[in-house]
């Protein structure tokens, strides 16, 4: 017999630009089953969920549905709460005032820990319940998938920002510094490589969390850059550590603002950045270096998304509406990659992703620790999308002097 | 008579997205004339005509001169050499040296300056010589122009990311302080504007250089936003000063770094960003403030561009080889606005545009100086071009409360 019920789809932690297109994918799906009685959204995550805030999304268009897919940021509003147990009972027993029967809540790793606990209070009313983690994050760090939709727009935006700014610090000279979101996991740092195109070109030195950061390395490998390229372009993630597993951006001494769950605040603040530019000034005596935060700008821009990224994380919302109401089972959407390029869907459990982090593996990360390897761009490459812009240089020969000759 | 010889074209000041349109554009409308004998690049602007460093762009094929314009940054590398008249005169001396008849510099009101003391040696030498000006600067402050190349694709980088940022910050909530380039001319932080399209998207508040930064009036016009929407996006121009003309950068106390010439140095560091949301978070007890410093990004992200510039630029370059070669005059090319939408360029004295700063008009700012009015919405939006990306938002009605009822 068919389940018979509501379906409700919520979306937490931060957003990405194709998190709608997951929601989207869920809802549209969710609306071709008769034994659906309605399809609701909940305003701003599981808070929207205790407090019985929900639109009924049964009463929207699909053109209007497939416009806010194609917008940035969580449409239906987001949280920064991780639920206790007590708070994912309450929510339990809302879904259940509701007759809700489907539950696909979009977020990280967090956010299926939240689906497990639900899942676990509806177990013990008996209550017939399929609840579904549908994976996002532009850290890229869930277990169990090859990558994460909103990773590969992100990652987009990172490497379009470093070609950029690597064509701009070769006709101007000097060290940048771009600091890229991530606090464990290097991922999206590691997309500044795939701006280089040409041997000189940069991120010359990519630090990433999953090395120990050293100071000292650090501005030996900048003047040898230096010196070789007259400038250097190097890419750092806001969560770098050093050997005490400190964050490189206390040790600036400069005041610092923790969230809830006691993490310095990384995003947001221009500190690093500073911190490290004024190391080179002052250290290698290197007169013109600058930093940029990139900030949220990366997880937001309109206007930069991966066409590839796009049609996977439309593709996860729909599975998780076909394995909850066809197959009638729980657990997390998972993206396994089958081909250069393809991918599948699997269906794994909760507790395989739940609160746990995923770091780049050694293979994408060089010996000496300051760059990636080859194995990582051709990992990230299909990612991207379609469209790339590439950058092109002169080629024209060299004039002979005639003046200075 | 035709003025026989070779042409020489060089690129000056900071970066844009389509300073190579122009530069190619000069170029390919040189090489049709016969009694062009060659066409020359200099290499870092300035500096390569003293050190004599040319590269011969007659020996490029036009397929990678197409390639090279759609390249951000400049593909002749730049300098941020203002030269003096001993400069300029043996500036003109090597170029006599090459027989070079034709001088095409483009570049900001400064570059304007530079053509015009060359201009006058050669005069004084009896030497027949054009050189013309090509207008490009992203903070779009040059006298006599309706707007200038290189504008309109910073603009729609600094709209397309707040358009994302205003999403995001819908989505979580709090304040966030987006700081944009312009050291006197505030209108590429106006630009933010373009991402307001519901009444209470953001940006809500927008600073510009044009108008006295009071600290005290910023922290209750961010009050009276928060309490309003429950959040609060603001743009502002990192050149802002305060009543006495002190940069508010500079009122942090932290340290600054200053430029040659004198100017602290305001791109490529967070101090503005971190400072004002510091002042958000301790005065207004706000607990979600983020400030980023869009940096170097807004000028040279690859992929964001204005199809309108991009042809604008490329214009400007031919009609610099027309006026020079065709008309043979001196000058420099401006832009003047014969419709909505629909330009034509002339050609304006060196003079008038030489060393002049443009300042948005009155009639663009709001009486209370905290927001642009919809004369410059309507100024701007036919220069960001095509295909801006646009925003949507769920419209479904809410759902009636079964267990809170």
């Amino acid at each position: 017999m068919e389940l018979r019920g509501k379906v409700l789809v919520a979306q937490g932690g931060g957003p990405t630009a194709v998190i709608n297109q997951s929601l989207v994918g869920a809802v549209l799906e969710s609306r071709k089953f008769s034994q659906v009685t309605k399809v609701y959204g909940a305003e701003h995550g599981v808070e929207g969920i205790v407090n019985e805030n929900f639109l009924d999304l049964t009463q929207e268009t699909t053109h209007n549905l497939e416009q806010v897919a194609k917008t940035p940021s969580s449409a239906l509003l987001s949280t920064r709460i991780k639920p206790d147990e007590k708070f994912c009972r309450e929510m339990f027993e809302i879904m259940k005032g509701h007759d809700i029967r489907y539950f696909f809540y979009i977020g990280g790793n967090d956010s299926s820990d939240t689906v497990r606990i639900v899942n676990h209070y509806a177990e013990i009313a008996n209550y017939e319940f399929r609840a579904i983690h549908i994976p996002k994050t532009v850290d890229n760090d869930l277990m169990m998938n090859d990558h994460t939709p909103g990773y590969g727009s992100a990652a987009r935006y990172v490497a379009s920002a470093f070609s950029g700014v690597n064509l701009d610090n070769r006709a101007m000279g000097g060290v940048y510094i771009g600091v890229v979101m991530g606090r464990s996991a290097g991922f999206l740092t590691a997309a500044a490589s795939l701006a280089q195109k040409y041997p000189d070109d940069g991120p010359h030195l990519v630090y990433l969390p999953e090395r120990i950061f050293d100071i000292d390395d650090f501005l030996k490998d900048v003047k040898e850059v230096y010196d070789k390229y007259g400038r250097c372009i190097v890419a750092v993630s806001e969560g770098i550590v050093d050997k005490n597993k400190t964050p490189v951006s206390q040790l600036s001494g400069m005041k610092q603002e923790f969230d809830a769950h006691g993490n310095v605040q990384l995003s947001g603040s221009g500190v690093l950045g500073d911190f490290l530019a004024d190391l080179v000034k002052t250290r290698l005596n290197i007169s013109r270096v600058r930093a940029d935060t990139f900030g949220y700008l990366q997880r937001s821009f309109l206007g930069c998304v991966s066409d590839v990224d796009q049609r996977e994380a439309r593709e996860v919302g729909e599975k998780a509406a076909q394995f909850a109401i066809w197959n009638r089972v729980d657990g997390s959407i998972a993206i396994e990659r089958t081909g250069f390029y393809s991918v599948d869907y699997k269906l794994v459990p909760l507790e395989t992703v739940a609160a746990k982090t995923r770091l780049m593996p050694d293979e994408f990360i060089n010996l000496a620790g300051n760059h990636v390897t080859d194995d990582f761009k051709y990992y990230l490459r299909p990612l991207i999308g379609s469209g790339f812009e590439q950058a092109h240089r002169l080629r024209a020969p060299k004039v002979d002097k005639v003046v200075f000759k």
